[in-house]
């Protein structure tokens, strides 16, 4: 949340009038006054002063580190094309090789709520590489000629316009594949582990919240690990979209100004820099004008929350009481739980987890609003898609890990109960449909019901089976077998 | 929209008082008096006093036709797997079929505001089939021995755990296959012709909604065709899960009072009756405790939307004008657009696009927070889920085809108004970055800017290049070009 | 839902074919053949056939009723003015109550999808009103001079873009004011009741899920009370803005067409045909341009869904069981809650409300959506944001009054479990905090969990109290009564 | 954004194993190892290790601040009611009071995904005073004596429950009326200046984005005007709700082990020192229970992004161009508008601004979500609901400011463009619907739109009327001032 930061970034405001170091660098509007010790240049200055809004610097570092391989990438392919001599090459992959050992974080000042083609974090990038590779050349930033122009050199072949949505690609896969995948993979071998070692112990269904038929508890949990699979399978399938790269369309798509063979070559370096599978996108004017890409893998983890809100939810119920609730599973206690309630342990873990799966709900609108508002060439929602993408892909994958790790490994049948509310269910009638019919099985439930005693009894008294046939018929562990 | 038929419902409420004749029905509760022209039974008519919310009949009747193919699948399994006669199988597949042939419509009156689990529309489908056997069978409603048991025939070895969801994956799956994906194809199949026409038409790109480089008109139809692409194919992805069945399930997923080889075999005879990819879910405990397939094709159908929404709005304001808008393309008049300001052509058909887009967003947040709500083994927001599912599938086809008809093939280049921004327009300066540098390209466009002369003029007062130079450099159709 | 309709509206195109009567009708762009039997003219007929998206006839009728009451008030303030005969003013009239009496509806065929300034639907009521007066007048449809204008005489010192959204605003007052918020208060009050009626019955409190310290069960319910009465609160909050009206704005917001004096004056006829408290809008431009009136009164719509859901789900949960669940209350047995589970009861009622509000936060996207997208003088997303908000405030009504007559005003307490709860929690510990501190407390408490036994025998063998200390500091009565 | 921290977050965690120093905290569960030189206790530190999830520390600061008020008056309404001694009040409050001037920023590390109802939050507060007050007290931390227990001294007469909704609510309503509304307003005052500067340009009107008859810039702007203005009123109609404080309430709204006349008093002294209306809540079982208050506010923040989107977009695309857009206005050119394209100028506070009320828009369904699902006595997703609050309550805020300083006082009428719109426009034939009715207007327009001349031209060779009349009856000056 930006808010604590915010407040901090408000401060340094004002501090900063304390600030007198500074240098002068220009762009094409003129000059401007720049932090003496600061990489940054003129753009980013411009754009730290014109857009106050929230806390500063909450544009995702990922993105910025997608624009380190996309720079160097562009270096490498505009040097291999000739347009770009080796050792302009070799200055900016040096230092986007430095941006990506995060020697740099402290350089991207800038916000989310600028704007929204992300132009000034593109030139915020441009900047740092050119300042810095004058650094590296021996120079004194803003003095001599420069060693880089971050427009011509930095910035060759390419655009705002595709390399933001590039660095939104990167940034969003590698969340994706490498927080997001592997947490809720995580979580879903924990239960499957959980669904084995249950899956012995017969237990009461509940449906609409009431007592019915019986199940397995490794039944129950066998549901959860499918729900999570068909999530891990959903969000792969959106893989392959995400993979497709704008780089290469430059200003609108036509890809104008870069040299022939460039956006191919641009992305196959890209994939070899990531080691992940990024090609070309196949039609560059969708790739800068709009994002379905976005909203199609967000749409994904809107899928995994549901799922995950679900599975949450469920282990609250069942671990609830611990004396006048459900109580058929024990999860950890891992905190004091009140701060007024001695010895009373909750169910923190399914709390966090759900809270994540409210934000995901609401991230996924914010993507959709974003990316239903592209105009013509370009939509300009680019940098709160991607961030609120990134958001959700780190707290599903975040969360996943936490709740494994804190909540879903250390889960315990309470046996005890389990059988107690199973002996006591009045939904064991169900078995004598086939024998008996509907009818007589529902007067047996309700008479049962009314009279407070057991279906054995109420079935015996109202003369419908035998003492025998019931017990021989109404075994719950042959109630859970049909399908496996 | 329902409004008008609640109104309509009311009356008939009030009306109803004069209805005299009825006959009795029976269930496990009790007696109730139902309409004597009406082939529905007790519980229908329990359902129908006690949820008036909003208009009657709201149930769409696409899942009455989903259930008409599942009961007929369940009764050639039951029989088949020796627990149905084959009399009561050919009574049950005979309604089925009078049902998909539209011959009951007015005998669903149920909404979706029942229970959760769509029990009452189970019963509804139970019951006229079980009526109407009996009529088949020459009696009178009412009358004589039952021809076939609501519950222990029609329903035989189901639930409606297993039920309403294996109806609702079926009308689903029709939907999107037959008016879905044909409405969306088509539409993508005209704009890719469109692409096609205008591939020579040199024009002015827009980003930021400003002057930009110059791309085709093609081009920027090849987006549109690339986006919907894209969202079909996204789309297509969701359908194994969708093809995955429920039934089989029964009450908790066990598959409890179900014969052996069951689950497999009836969904065999739903993929043959529907001639459609159905297989038996997996994992049962998941088709009836969770949605997530709905929230997973709806994300798809809310992919669509975004994409077809910036379309709508890209269409609507290329052709606005006639004088003082963009006015780069024309698209039919249909009809006058004003019913105050004479000769006034609106782009309605975008109107109705995009308001449908702004439907399904909203669709999709409904699905969601019905599917983020299930409870243990049963999620009871199955008919809020169908039901929006299915309004956007409608919505997304239809208006894909009204569009389509109505608007998209009858767009028109206004290549006067294209030449005149192209020639005008100060972004080409973009294609001198290359030959002179970005700044002081950069000082070309601000001096024509300011002075109000073009760029050439700009260009060579300032002494960046000669008249020739310019002449050979700036040419529009060589910078549309880098990329197919 | 309208999907059941559409099914049959394609039926009707279908059939359509055979349709041989028609008369002809022209507008501005020419002729157009009509059925014969029906009073609307060329444009409705257009609007028919240009936009095939979803059921015929969803256009709420609602908003055609708001129509009519429109169309005699700026009849009547036209007359007043000079600038229509007292016959012309006496036919608009007689047709408008004539629509009020619901004698026309179906004269209505538009749907939802069609231009998004429903100049359509306003086109529909200016036809169907000069046609009717044409019929009072003794004249034969499509003969003769005509009685009345549609244009000239029934839409004179009006646009669509005025009337329309007067027509919306007409249409959501009477809905929230005469079906939501008397459905609400009723449901309110029930609770009240209930709350008054379990005022001294004593039982466990649940946080997180857990047992926590004691409350009564009418402590609860109040809290209910007090949710819907802040819910009502806010939605009366939002009157203000819905009783103001476009009328007199015409076509972008100055007026144009409309005599000195007419706006004000309109708004007085409508509010007293109307018996409502509407007034002329402020700032017209907004009222065309913009519909967040809509969005604010939605937002209370939502906000009691938001309430509703949490006061559905906590009666679902508090009446869980009938023996492994909470149980705690016990609700109406309306039908039969299982198709295979006999003698199963289900909270049907909670789950239709809890239904309509996942519909209802779904909705408040949809018009969010649309209501952000307005551009200049025109928002065109006016029909879609007229359908959900009354769709909402519809549903939410309706099932409010249906959720109190089958299920709130029949709650009970479940005395003996609420007992058995009660006695057995370990919270009641909290009440020694300020006795003996929380971690003395603590320890009583995780001593009686692990061992299983009482709290008393806990916190005596670890000699923390006495027997007698017990008895007299830890009374369940005396915790629950600090405030109120 | 939490992204950036989230990265720097890690890297702690992986140098936290260099971390030697520590001390040993307990709480109920057992011991654990804190930094030596931090406040925080135990349960601090168990949140910390137990919810990795997101960056570090992204609970807001305003909510701790929020509880520093909250602290402090129940540390002063316990001393005078008698169960607190003045010298731990006074600790209590200078540790406050430290924390309000934000000398402890760095002592409040836990994140939004902890247990839902924020005791983790409450006691990292309690446990920072405590230990600070040891400090105060001249002792070393983890040594002697306490000088304050958090539970029993500093919690005192309090739980999480009632105090994190009750620190909720001072936060919002602080950022609601320091920030929030005081930046609407700063726009809205600008923009009511640019309306009466603008008050006698008459310019084209559109509806449908298609021309029509014409409007004053300023009567444009006014509508801008007219919507901040009640979306301001509906922010200001929800704050009473706001105001309500849960304290008081202490675990599950009963007030348990609060002294009597506590909840009053206590709410009084958090009004004296925020010098804000804080009262406390009617009803304490919802104010726990349901945080519908923090529904109503975000539901009224929505209706302003709602309003703040389309006044962003429009005035994106009046000012669109330079050459071949609308470009009926003038922006700021606040910085480089492209990294390609020289001498591009974009409306970039436009696209922060929009982006902003996109991220509101998700923000809202992620409160609706999270507001829905309490269970019984708590809601336990209010972490979740506050930082989403203060997330859009700050963005608005700010995002206004912004987009007034940096655009809306700079925007500038071009005239010339909007005379050339104006003089062209064919809807100035509206004017004529009164003088020779609505067809023939029509037929004068159609017919210069065709031949592409004047509507003069058209209208005299039609012989609908003279020159003279045209000249007399077409004036765009008097077609905008039949309102206001």
């Amino acid at each position: 949340m930006p808010l604590k930061k915010a407040l901090t970034c408000k401060f340094v405001t004002t501090t900063n009038k304390l600030i007198m170091d500074y240098r002068i660098e220009k762009d094409t509007i003129g000059e401007v006054k720049v932090p003496a010790n600061k990489l940054w240049g003129a753009q980013t200055e411009r754009s730290r002063n014109n857009f106050k809004i929230g806390p500063a610097g909450s544009m995702p570092l990922e993105i910025v580190y997608g624009f380190a391989y996309l720079k160097k990438a562009a270096a490498y392919t505009n040097c291999e094309l000739g347009v770009l001599p080796v050792d302009k090459r070799d200055y900016i992959a040096q230092v986007c090789d430095e941006i990506l050992d995060r020697k740099h974080d402290d350089q991207f000042p800038l916000v989310i709520w600028q704007t929204g083609s992300g132009t000034q974090s593109n030139m915020n990038v441009n900047e740092v590489i050119a300042n810095r590779a004058h650094q590296l050349a021996g120079k004194t930033l803003g003095e001599g000629d420069k060693t880089l122009q971050p427009n011509d050199d930095v910035n060759k072949s390419q655009s705002s316009n595709d390399t933001f949505p590039t660095g939104m690609h990167i940034a969003a896969y590698q969340k994706i594949t490498k927080v997001t995948l592997p947490g809720v993979k995580q979580l879903r071998d924990t239960l499957k582990k959980k669904s084995e070692e249950f899956k012995e112990v017969v237990k009461i269904g509940r449906t609409h919240f009431m007592d019915a038929t019986p199940l397995t508890l490794g039944q129950e949990f066998s549901g959860y690990v499918s729900q999570l699979d068909h999530g891990i399978h959903a969000l792969e399938n959106t893989l392959p979209h995400l993979a497709e790269l704008a780089l290469g369309g430059t200003a609108v798509g036509t890809g104008l100004n870069t040299p022939k063979g460039y956006s191919k070559r641009v992305s196959e370096f890209i994939a070899k820099f990531t080691e992940l599978p990024f090609i070309s996108a196949g039609n560059k004017f969708e790739a800068l004008a709009a994002h379905d890409a976005f909203v199609e893998t967000h749409g994904a983890l809107k899928q995994l929350a549901v799922s995950l809100n679900k599975i949450g939810n469920d282990i609250r119920m069942l671990s609830s009481g611990p004396r006048s609730g459900i109580g058929e599973i024990n999860i950890p206690a891992n905190e004091p739980g009140s701060s007024i309630m001695p010895g009373k342990v909750n169910p923190t873990q399914c709390e966090a987890l759900t809270m994540v799966c409210a934000q995901v709900m609401g991230n996924d609108v914010a993507i959709g609003v974003g990316g239903m508002q592209g105009q013509f060439e370009l939509n300009v929602f680019k940098p709160v898609m991607a961030a609120n993408l990134l958001h959700s892909a780190e707290l599903i994958g975040d969360a996943c890990v936490s709740f494994d790790v804190n909540c879903a490994r250390g889960i315990e049948a309470n046996t005890p109960r389990i059988k107690e509310h199973l002996n006591n269910s009045l939904m064991l009638v169900t078995a004598l449909n086939t024998k008996i019919g509907y009818y007589k099985a529902a007067e047996i439930a309700n008479k049962a019901h009314e009279d407070g005693t057991t279906l054995k009894q109420a079935a015996v008294e109202l003369g419908h089976l035998t003492e025998e046939q019931f017990d021989e018929w109404v075994q719950p562990k042959d109630m859970v077998g049909n399908i496996k």
